[in-house]
């Protein structure tokens, strides 16, 4: 008998099955085809690089999510839990001579060391896009038009993207003047949507009456047009009220696009990657405890690689959007006719199974040389049709 | 300035940029199709599993070649070095109460830790088959008519695939009753068409010249048809016979199938991978120092994982296929026009942009609000013919 790990998997990645594959195989050409009609290029990048290319943030707490080896040579490399910063990096390194703005897009697995749970595995796939070189409402207006498209292209018809904007949050978190791990013990309630936890940290480190309203009052800021309304009202006078008004452009812009009913206003999307710093946002569908695309500005990556420059982009969940789609009950169209062909002489079966294929159909070939009888019987329990050549 | 290894890549992996990764995925895209009408279905399997999953042939060699690291629970886990053992475990696992023989395929990057060469990267890209539960000479040359129809799909003319038989070479290896290092030692000679290294071997091991003779002749025999009368005088009366005899029943099923003229027998392929145990088979490009697909028969694999089933497959490498392309001169056909829409009112853009894209059109819109003298300039510079909406 093999061994026990020798049958099983590693936690937090999986199989797909036929269906299953055939199922991401599709939505991720469909995604794929709609990112190029938008003038997104595909790239692709190493599935590991060396730490220093992927770990680029300022948060301490990204390095614990990636999955680290060392090489022969005494380098430490990681498996990439994102596409992002590889394309960063990829864009500052290769493609700084381009046209810009910039347009590329992906289909690739990621991986992240987390626990694993309902819509989170440690190897996943996203499909997205990154728009390089454009700062300014109609850059972050494109990004999440692309993202409605790419759920209503998905077969989604009852989803919201949340939209927030990281940087009024960052203003008014450094208006609180706190040590770097009180802030960044805050930023962890904000980001995990504690507000028990954020509360208690406000008191714990005296933060002012007024300011901690300000956070608190923020942090449950959602819904529609009124919000910013609300937020201009506790954000007036600050440094903070300036990112307010690209968030009110942003939806504006949107709205003029006739995109309203999908969106919502959300000050409490803040993304768990540190590399945002304006405009961020979240899809939804009914049912699912946990996003199907997240994405934002992100100003200061390319700045990492050498090469400063405005960018904001998407990820889009495979596995997730599969999930949303079987909620919803939305199938693939059915597969092409199938065929088994069968009988004494490999040579015009071949010829059959091409003519057949020729004209769309898949085909089986019998491999073992069945008997008719034998061939009806495989042929009814794989659903195929028989063909039987005689000659 | 960011670090050096923040700007480079680990040797043997790289970055595909948009031309390159638009040929990679067209190319995935055919052969999948091409698969699939031959009755193959995609499974996707982990980019990482346990060790003992993976590391499963007799061969100690082949560990070497495994990217290992270790997880927070302490087991090994190693970067996938091709699918086919993943795939056999998949099967072993989930799919044994499927109708038999089962047709599955796959397009994804391995990754092996070799010395980086032309063709030889770390991590690359494969494409192929498994046609599992069928043994005899149908499903040898199914795979091996497919392997053909694969390349031409590929847009290659110009290519010949090898046919060897490694159950020769085992079945006379083993005659010559050698110790397990001496054994591996005139194998890894096989293996790499080291003949010089092969006749020292066989001399310092103090082979019979009668069994030597065998080893060097069966090595050196490639060519058509008269090869299989040369090496049946050559192993006339030895248990080897009658593996020659299959060789031969595929070689003519093949013949008939009309595809004599892509066909030579070839007694020295043995492959690295140490599962295969009949026949194999490689496909070459004049011109190109490696091959562009390989694969064969592995009867004992499943076994491996619980579960005695006959198999055989190939594999076809993306990368090398796609340098066999270019040195060819073969082309994809271009794509679509291209268009920039520009102008003052983002929600006209949308409009015309959506128009467009329902004619097939890739549609880029501007991001930046331009003046027209800009958009016309950025069309210019990006081959794009523009639209300028002025409403």
């Amino acid at each position: 008998m093999p061994g026990v790990r020798r049958l099983q998997l590693p936690a937090g990645v999986q199989d797909l099955l036929p269906a299953e594959a055939a199922a991401k195989r599709r939505l991720e050409e469909m995604l794929l085809r709609l990112f190029s009609s938008w003038g997104y290029r595909e790239v692709v990048t190493p599935t590991f690089e060396f730490i220093e290319a992927l770990d680029v943030g300022p948060a301490a707490s990204s390095e614990e999510l990636l999955y680290k080896f060392i090489d022969r040579e005494g380098h430490i490399l990681a498996l990439r839990p994102d596409l992002t910063t590889p394309i960063a990096r990829l864009t500052a390194t290769k493609l700084r001579h381009s046209s810009f703005p910039l347009r590329l897009c992906y289909a690739a697995n990621v991986f992240r060391y987390e626990a694993p749970q309902a819509g989170r595995m440690r190897e996943f796939h996203q499909a997205g896009v990154e728009l390089i070189g454009a700062d300014g409402s109609r850059a972050d207006a494109e990004v999440i038009a692309l993202a409605v498209e790419a759920l209503q292209e998905a077969g989604l018809v009852d989803f919201r993207i949340g939209i927030g904007q990281v940087a009024i949050t960052k203003a008014v978190l450094a208006e609180l003047e706190l040590q770097p791990e009180a802030e960044m013990a805050v930023k962890e309630a904000l980001v995990g949507k504690d507000l028990v936890r954020l509360t208690g940290l406000l008191a714990q480190y005296s933060v002012p009456p007024a300011a901690s309203r300000r956070v608190e009052g923020l942090f449950g800021l959602h819904g529609g047009e009124e919000v910013l309304e609300r937020a201009t009202g506790l954000l007036a006078g600050t440094p903070a009220a300036r990112y307010l008004r690209e968030l009110e452009e942003v939806f504006i812009a949107l709205k003029a696009l006739g995109l309203q009913r999908y969106l919502f206003i959300d000050l409490g999307i803040l993304r768990a990657f540190d590399y945002y710093t304006g405009i961020v946002f979240e899809g939804y569908v009914p049912g699912l405890g946990f996003p199907v695309c997240g994405g934002g500005r992100y100003d200061e990556l390319l700045e990492q690689f050498g090469f400063p420059c405005p960018a904001t982009g998407f990820a889009l969940g495979i596995e997730r959007l599969l999930m949303a789609r079987d909620k919803a009950g939305v199938a693939f169209p059915p597969s092409v006719p199938g065929y088994l062909v069968a009988g004494p002489s490999p040579a015009s079966l071949l010829r059959e199974a091409r003519r057949l294929r020729q004209q769309g159909a898949v085909v089986e070939l019998d491999a073992q040389g069945w008997s008719r009888e034998e061939a009806e019987k495989q042929a009814r329990e794989r659903g195929l049709n028989l063909i039987w050549v005689d000659d």
